[in-house]
Order: C-alpha cells, then structure tokens, then sequence
C-alpha cells in the first residue's frame, strides 16, 4: 500500500474496540481521519470516554473524537456489561483523559469527512446508527464513500442471541439501513472473529514486549478472557474489532465470498440476524462481501508488530 | 437392542425419505407400526404413491401407510419440486403401487397407535404437519411416547433459505406446536446430514450389490445428486432422513447435545429457522436433543448393510 | 323460510353463547343438527359442560354435543375469566347437566355432517379451532357448505385489545385458515353486537315473561353487564353471539358489506385484527360479508319471542 | 390567548398542509417560528418547493423554510401521487418560489430553536421523521419542548391501508420513536378530521370571499375533493393537517381522551397502526391525548376568518 488508506474508525470501545483503535491509529498504511463514537458495548458517554482515555494512554493527539448517537434508531438500549464491565473496558486501570471529544455530532463529522475527501473508508467495530444516521440524512455520501468494513453478524450462530450477532442486534434497523443502501461493504462476521483467539502463547508475546500499550493490551484481554469464558465457555478470547481493521490493510488476512446479506428485523427469536444468502437461494444481488476464513498467524504478526510500535514512539515521545 | 423399538415413521417420499423407509422397515432393531405421510416434499397424493410404491419394490406388505395432511397447518404449501422432481421421486422407474393406503387418516393412526402401544417413537423425516395435529387433538399421547426423532432444522445454514431447512419451514407453526410440547425430541439437522454424503464409492458400492433395493436406491442417489449439485453446488448428495432412523437404531452414530430449540414463525427473513440456543443466552430450558456430528463410516455401514438385505428377502420371496 | 335452515353451532359457551344456543336450538326456522364445543372464554371442559348444563336446563334433549378443540392451533390458551368468570358461566345457578358429550370428536362430527348433509350452515360464536381443523383436514368440505356465519372481529376499535376482538385473538391462526379458505362468510364484527345492548327494559321484559329459560337469560345478562361495567364502562352488556344466529334466521336483521378481511398473525399489538378493507384499497377479492348495522328493535324481538316459546315447552313438557 | 403560541411546522405540503401553513402563519394566536419539511405525500424537493410556493403565494417572507429528512428512517418511501398528484400540490397554478430554503437542515434547525427557546410547541402534519430524527439525535429537547400536536393515526379504520393512517404509515418506526418518547403529544386522528368535510357550502364561502388565497385554498380542495371521491368515496373532502393547528389555537375544538397509543411496525396487514387502548384493557400510562370529535362550525369559522385576512394583507401588500 504506497499511499495511506483514509479511515474514519466508528466504535463503542469495549475491549476489542479499543485494540481496533490502536490498530487503526498506528498502522503506517492507514490515516486515522476521525474516531466516532457511538452506543453499543456501554452508554455513549462510557465509550466516548474510554476512547479519549485510550487516545490518552497511547498518545493519540491529533485524531479528533466526536461523540454520535446515545441510542439506536428505533430501540431500546441493551448494553453488553456482562463482556465489557460496567465501564466497557473493564479490567486495566484507565488513565484520565487528558483530551475532549469536538464539539460536533459524530454523525456531521462523519458526513463532513466523507464529502470533502476522496477515498475514504469506514470502519465500524460498533452497531450502525452513527453510520445509518448519516446515511439517512444526507444520502449522496453514498457515492462518495470508498467503502464500509464492519465488525458485525454471523452467518451461522450468533452471540448475544442464538441467531445475533451483538452489533447488529444492538441496532437492527440501523443495520438494515446501510445493507440496503448500497454502499460497498465487507462484512467481518463471528466466523472470522472466532478465529482470532487471544490464546496464552498470545498474551505471553504481548507481554514480552515490556512496553505500555502493549501491556495495556494484555490486560484488556485478560479481563475479556474471563467473560468469554464464563458466557461462552471460550478458553481464549476472540478478538472480533481489530478483524475488521485487518481486512482492510491487508485483504489477503480474510477469505471473502460475494453474496446477498439481509438484516431480519421482525423475527421474534431471530432479531438482527445477518442472514447471509450462501447458496444464492433468494435470488437477489450480493451487496456484500462477506469474510470466512482468518489467516491468523499472519493476522496476530500485523496486530502485534503493530502495537510493539507503539514503544517506539512512546520513547521517542518521552 | 434386545427387543425391537416400535416405530412410526412419518415422512413425504422424498428420495431420502424412500432410503429412510427402507431402512426403517427392515433393520433388525426396529419394528416399523405404520407409515404415515404427509405433504411436504412433494402434494399429499404423490408422497403416498410414493411410499406405497416403495413398499410394493421392496415387498414391505404388512406394515400399513396412512395418508395425512394435505397442506401446512396454516400457511400456503410449497413444494420442493426442485430437489425431488415432479413425481417427489424422480430418477429411477417406479412400480405401479401394488396396495393401497388404509382409510384411517394418518393422525387418528398415530393417536391410536401411541395410545396402545406402550414405548413407541415417532420418526418424523417429513414436515411436522401430522406430528402437530396428533398432538394438538389429542395432547394426552405426550406422556405415552417415547420419544420423537425429526430430520429437520440447522444450527447453523438453513437449505431452503438461508435461514431455514425445508422440513420445519414448510410448516413453521406445526414445528413450534410441536417443539413447545414437551415431547422428547431429537433432532437431526443439516450439519449431522451434511456428513452423509453418497460419494460415488458410495453408489458403487451399492450399486455392487447387484440387487433390486440397493440399485433403487442407487438410481434415487443419482437424481438427487444432480439436483444438489444443480441447486447447492454439492459435489456429493447428503442423504438426510436415514440419518434420524440411525440415530435411533444406534446412538453412539451421533454426537449431540441437549439445549433449548425455538421455532422461528414471525421473522421475514428468518421463517422457520431453528434457533438452536448452543451458548444457554436465553436461559430457557433445553427441549431438544440436537445432533452435531456423525460417525459416516458406520453410518454407511449400517445403511447399506440393511439394504444389502432386501435382496435376501427378495431372493427368499420368489 | 319454508324449509328450515340445518346448521351446526359451534360455541365456546359463555354467556351469550348459551343465548345464542337457546335461540339456535328453538327457532322454527333452524334445525339444529349439533353442538360442537372449543376452548374460548373458558376451558374446553368447562365449555362443554356449560353447553351441557343449558341443554339440560332448556331440555334440548336430541342435539348431539361434541367436544372438539382443546387449545388454540399454535399459541397458548388466554380464556376470558375476567368477563365469563371461573366456571364460563358464572352467575344463574347451573343444573348438572343430564346428558354427556356424544364420543365423536367435534372436529370429526363436524366433517361428517357436512359430508353427508346438504345446505348446512356452521354458526360459530367462539374461536375458530374447530372449524380451521375441520377445513385443514378435511378441504372437501368446503365445496359442502353453505356458509359460516360468525361472531367475531372488529371493522374499527376492538375488545381483548385495542385492536381485538376475543374469539379472534384466541386463535388467529385459526382464524386466518378460515378467512383465506374461499368458504363463503358472514361475520358479525363488534360494530354489530355492541347495538345488541341487553339494558334494564330488555331484561324487564325478559323478567316478565316468569318463565324458566327467559329467567335464566336474565340472570346471564345481569352478571355479564356487571362484567362489561367494570371492563369496558359499557352501562349495559352486549349480547354478542346470539346476532349471528339472528343475522341467519333474518337476513335482514344485519346490513352488510362485502369486502376482503384479513387477520393479522405477526403484529406486536395488532394480533388478531380482522383487517376489514372498507375502501377497497388492497384490491383483493372480497371474501366475507361484513355486518354493519343492526335493526335493534326487531332483533330483541325476535330473540325474546323465541326465548318465550321455552315457557311453552317447559310447560307441556312437564 | 395573551401571548402567541410560538410553534414549528413540520410538515410535507400536500393540499390541506398547504392550508395548515396559511392558518398557522396568519393565525393572531400563533407565532410560527419556522415551517420545516419532510418527504411524505411527495419527495422531500418537491414538498419544499411547494412550501415555497405556498409561502411566495400568501406572502409568508419571515419565516424560515427548512428541508429536513429526505426517505423514512428505515423503510422505502410510498408517496401519496393518488390523493395529491405529481406535484404534491395539484389543481391551481402554483407561483415560482420567490424565496428560497434556508441551508441548515430541519433537523438542526428543529433541535436549534427548541433549545434556545422556551415553551415551543411542535405542529407534524408529516410523517415523523423529521420530529424521530431530532429527538434521537438530541434527546435534551423532550424536556424542552411544551408539547406535539399531530395529525396522523385513527382510532378505527385507516386510509392508506385499512389498519393505517398515511403519515404514520409513511415512517411507522419514527412514529413509534415519537409516541415511546414521552413527550406531551396531542393525536388529532381521521375520526377528526373526517369531520372537517369542505362541503360544496363551505366552498362557496370561500370563493365569494373574493381574494387570491382563499380562491387558491378553494381550487386545492376542489383537486382534493376529486381524488378523495374517486379513492374513498366521499361526498367531500376532509382537510386533516388544518385540524392539528385548529386543536392546538382553540381546545374546545376538538374533543380529547388521554391514552395509551402504541405504533404498530410489524404486522403483516397492519403496518403503522395507531393501536389506541380506549378501553384501558393494555395497562399502560397514557401517552396521548387522542381527539375525537370536532366542532365542525366553529372549526370552519376559525379557518375561513383566518384565510379571508390573507386579503387584508395581500391589499395593504400591494
């Protein structure tokens, strides 16, 4: 990639979302445009919060954060403390924040953002409704947008029910929304993500690195560890945000297929399930492609080399 | 198994179907009450043809079929034309059927059947139409029966549509009827099915056998092979419903696990899916064993082992 | 009417079901072939008791009563105890009935009669279990009958919900199968029963006729009023079901429009609406005759006349 | 009324819309802050054009016209071109706008003005995207605003399909937004306005006021007339949206009963119901207060006195 990738990185961080974050902020083929924040994993002020308490930590200064939507579209809130903790990123101690997210909507930075640079890509590691939001509200971002890599759905079992994936549950009818819009998506579904286990060998790497972030890092998977294990019965943590992220800077890490993804929004045990057209039975045109296979010895190389880099800077900051 | 299991096996010949009844009819361990049929893979008026032609090829005389529901017990019926043809059984020539079905409607058999005799199962390999509609007239058989095994339903994958296989979406509300009743269930979905595939070393040898029964059944594999190679893009066709009847002949042929199965009846997309709650998130409890794995190899052995006997029977009957 | 009108009365008795059977089994101009009872307004063992108990009272001696559906079709049972009280009938006191349920299931009587009479007509004034189970399992029957006049639904505001009526809502399913059956039928909505208001002068003359059955009437009518006093704030109670029966011995009792009425199976607060298409705007064909108005006067006319013929008999019969 | 009622105008002009606006913007009770658009009965450019027009038309210069949500939150836009032609507002001539929209979306401008100011009440004779989208956005203003009149739903039976009414069925789910969002709403459904009928009287009364607005408001309802005689069959034509602002500048207008009303968005047949609990039977707390009747009289005096001041104006205009 010789010239960087422009991201807008949308997120409710949540422990994988804030590796996404610090993924997206350090990798040299990317250029974080701007960090939005949105319900999901906690209350939008906990997620926008911990998103400036990660900046923070790793000395992100010049990526603004803008806060966007408090709830989804349609429903009620269902926040995900039984994962994330009471503060969504429960477990390592959080510095303070030393910065304020801007004064504008998520949703108008997103919009503004995208109208007046070429090239940019979206990625989302939370539910949609900062992204359908913009959408809906001014529609010829459309043609303008490069692309959406999300973290969302499944295309067999789900996680937060049977049948749902967690963002995409959070906020169906956002999701609804920016399957139907058109906009070229690659979708990052639990499939892929489960293969992406924070396993002890993992964490012992990280640790082995003695600096900050990736310390920080570790202790963010041990607590997500934990949960998985308890809820799940997982004996290592899928890192699910920073799978999305990946995809985009190298999409040799992700096998993909082409097909048609609805959003069920109606069912009464199947709400916000991705159902994923696989065999092609419906008839209708793809309007995704849709992630099944994770290199993932290659994916924790890009992952690790990338917050290692972080020491660097952090002593050259020092 | 010391004594014989007695079984009812309510099915809509279907190709698989055909194989199921065959095994059912004649397998050693089993004692065969009745065959009632239903609506499903093909109208009520050619999946009885079928299965009285299937009992006349394979000289089944005593065992007496029931003709049943003719279409879902709410919704509008389709058919899977596509799969099975015209007839249901398309591929090989079929005998004119040599007897005729018993005028007792297939859900009064049932009834009667589960009220006089003590420990029967029912294997359902066809939509739960007949299953529902005993049940729902006469609700006291529940505490009679032993059990039910269904070929139906998919953890992950749906056939018909992304989210459903055939069986249970053709008569989603007969399935929840059915699932909400407290009987004894074991499915079989599409992931045990998927792993009894009719390779070509399969076909031959049956087709080695050089018998009647087992070359039916190698001409029934033929044509569906084509269709799911057509439709799906399988290189091997899985034959499903014998997989319900050898889950009960032998048990250790499948893995399963107990958990809470809900029927999907309201969803748009998501029409009869069955949502197989694997992690225990929704905290209801479990009303069905689900089979995952499949032990092929002695699955095959089994199968075709019952069939290589008909052509004893057939030898000893001329 | 020359020669009398044959019909088969299918009730969920419930007060104003035991009216209508009194007005069904005397009027001169019906011959009443059955009683058929269903789960309704209260169990389906109280139900047939209750019908019992009337038949008894009122020496309806050569109709035969079968118990027919226990259950809705899919969803769980929800009786009416806060309007028809514990036992279905609560209030006058009730004889112990002097006959029994003939052995048939209604469901089956039903099918028979229609299959070996001409011209009948099937009254129902409770869910429609019965007669979707008739018509599911036996189709040819439709081709039988004459009609189906029914109490239930509503064009505008309804009763168990705002959007309800009860004897719909209980099972929409069932419902649903009847309305999309092509069986040709008249259903008495709300909009008609509600003119139907039994007030102190009616159940003063009722009073005043000093005759067993008119009697008992009353005593139905003064506990049903309380009920729909304090539910509905209705200063006198509807006499719902006798009005189909009414609107079948004179057509001219009931205005009527044709239109196509569909139920809702899926709404979150809509279930079990009778979506009445007044103005056309579906462009489907119509397919029921939708009561409207009702001539008031020359209704209780008719019903008290015929609840005064009881005296009559109860006289000579004694 | 001391002091004016300051109020915003949301709305999708569309033929009583457009009368909405010239007695909300004349009315000696109301100070109309701005009138924001919404897509509905036409596409969002042609609703703003036509609000453009109406204003050029009567002379409307102060007040700010913003262009708001261009498709419903969730579903595909349905325009109304049967009831209000191509333009939205056929019939009369209609001016070249002389004034244009202001930059800022309605949204903004809606969330802007009911912060900084106090007591605003908000008037929708749209869909209610525009008020959903706002509310979502920046839930602070519930607290702010004093209250929404409406015009939308029924209590009975609906026009654009038989369950619904065309705003709310235009966008059920931010009908369902503003009706959960607490805020103090005033429903003035089509029980009310069916009672508004511009009778060919009323049209006369109009015409002979002699002045330019009210001869254009008489050729709208001359247009309308028409298609609500070739669509629903009226005698004449109802002119809802003039009702909301009627019941808002006069109570004793319009008859009210506080409830409990529930937006349906997911039945099959019944898709943006207002379900309206008039009998209490769901056990919520109201969140409306629902109009019922209308002193047709006084409502026409209110409206006609209010059009024949445009002459007052339009003389010392010139």
């Amino acid at each position: 990639m010789e010239k960087k990738q422009k991201i807008i990185l949308d997120c409710d961080p949540g422990h994988d979302d804030a590796i996404a974050l610090l993924l997206a902020a350090r990798h040299p083929g990317l250029e974080l445009l701007a960090i939005t924040t949105v319900a999901g994993n906690q209350t939008l002020e906990k997620t926008t919060r911990n998103a400036l308490s990660v900046c923070t930590l790793a000395h992100i200064r010049d990526v603004p954060v803008a806060r966007g939507m408090a709830q989804p579209l349609v429903r009620e809130a269902r926040y995900a403390s039984d994962i994330h903790g009471e503060s969504g990123l429960d477990g390592p101690a959080l510095p303070q924040p030393e910065r304020e997210a801007v004064p504008e909507h998520a949703v108008d930075l997103i919009i503004d953002l995208v109208r007046s640079t070429d090239d940019v890509v979206l990625v989302a590691t939370g539910p949609l409704t900062n992204v359908a939001s913009a959408i809906t509200r001014e529609p010829a971002i459309l043609s303008r947008l490069k692309g959406l890599y999300l973290m969302g759905g499944a295309i067999g079992l789900g996680n937060v029910s049977p049948a749902a994936e967690f963002n995409i549950y959070f906020d169906p009818e956002a999701a609804a929304i920016v399957f139907n819009s058109g906009c070229p998506i690659t979708m990052i579904p639990l499939e892929v993500t489960h293969q992406a286990l924070a396993t002890p060998a993992i964490l012992e790497r990280l640790r082995a690195l003695g600096r900050p972030v990736p310390s920080f890092v570790c202790q963010l998977l041990e607590f997500f560890g934990n949960t998985y294990r308890q809820v799940f019965g997982f004996t290592a943590p899928p890192v699910h945000d920073p799978c999305a992220v990946a995809a985009l800077i190298d999409p040799t890490l992700v096998s993909q297929h082409s097909m048609y993804v609805a959003i069920e929004t109606r069912g009464e045990y199947t709400l916000g399930r991705t159902v994923c057209d696989v065999y092609g039975v419906l008839g209708r045109r793809a309007n995704a492609c849709v992630g099944y296979g994770l290199d993932a010895p290659r994916f924790w190389e890009l992952l690790i080399e990338t917050l290692a880099s972080y020491g660097e800077e952090s002593a050259s900051d020092g």
